[in-house]
């Protein structure tokens, strides 16, 4: 039982963190899309997103088949039901991406972003790709260590978020209504990426130490 | 086993179901706060969140010790792995009232909203509030077709969520742009706790017929 376990389980973690890379990979695609108006670029994500959907369904049914099937204990059922909750924000984080893209489309041929908000995109698509490449290390390496400094990714994704809001309510805004909604769901959806991740993070510690650190989204 | 496994399950979802109730109450008081730009009202919410998460990390804990300590097989694990996602869900829900009630604490003693999208607003909340509300009768009764019938509701949701986008983004649009800002926000609390209600309601599903219905938020 116990190989078999050790074996399914390794699996489940593989496929947790080859779909981490994949919806950093979606948001990466889809930051790109949003900066260059790419529609290319922007359909890609969106038929790709159904291959991550798809996957999150497969995961979250090894997990319940591992849980049915060799009954783990202790540790061990700690590992599967983190699993089980990883999964729920993974594929977040792949919606979100998902978001971003058809803002993209949707614009197209426009460009969603005033200019003078894309330097703040590709920094916040920046963190929110590292983010997810960390999130995917970390639940390989299962690193508490790298697990926790997730939270200081999110506090620079949470001072971009902050800093574009205080543009928004400028009295300067010059770009019109339409923009500044494209530009609030556009923020939200990156600022939620990272939570996310954040949140892969918080799962990770507690797999490995039994411990659950504080929810920093809780009051937010 | 069985019988303790009976009363520490039922316990759970007595207290999935109550804090389902609390966080119907909680969107409640939040869109009273936010269209009466209630101070009060809003301190209420804020305060009482603590109370929602205490509950949240308590149920989470007694869904670990049922699975550690009652190692449930079959339908009875279903249920525990269940609750746990559902826990999640229901934690959202709580923190979505709670970003509504500090909008409205923020503009104070401003309100938050322009008149003419109060009704929508209004509107909202009324269906975000009987959706915490069937929730937690979902949660209670197990109705697998009560449950199925969340997602119309979320279509009431969805409709008011795009006419109000549709106002947002019209030419005509006279409120400015920190309305806008705070209305595209203030939509999508409400549109994503009615969200999670329905994932309530797909949980539900599966835990009762072990089919997961598919998802209807993976292409929003």
């Amino acid at each position: 039982m116990r190989v078999i376990y050790n074996e399914q389980m390794a699996d489940l973690a593989d496929m947790l963190g080859e779909m981490a890379g994949l919806a950093g990979t979606a948001m990466e695609q889809a930051t790109q899309a949003l900066l260059q108006a790419d529609i290319v670029l922007a359909e890609q994500v969106i038929s790709e997103s159904d291959r991550i959907a798809e996957m999150i369904s497969q995961a979250e049914e090894k997990a319940f088949a591992l849980l049915a099937l060799q009954a783990p204990v202790a540790g061990d059922l700690r590992q599967v039901v983190s699993a089980i909750q990883i999964v729920a924000d993974v594929n977040r984080m792949g919606v979100l991406a998902l978001h971003v893209a058809k803002v993209a489309r949707r614009r197209h041929p426009n460009h969603a972003l005033p200019e003078a908000v894309n330097g703040y995109f590709a920094e916040m698509g920046r963190i929110a790709v590292n983010m997810g490449a960390a999130a995917k290390e970390v639940l390989e390496s299962r690193d508490p260590e790298r697990a926790a400094q997730l939270n200081e990714d999110d506090e620079a994704m949470d001072d971009l978020h902050r800093h574009l809001f205080s543009l928004l309510m400028d009295r300067e805004w010059k770009h019109g209504v339409a923009a500044a909604v494209d530009v609030t769901l556009l923020g939200r959806y990156y600022e939620r990426f990272a939570d996310h991740a954040v949140e892969i993070g918080r799962r990770v510690v507690f797999l490995v130490t039994g411990v659950l650190p504080p929810d920093p989204d809780a009051q937010d």
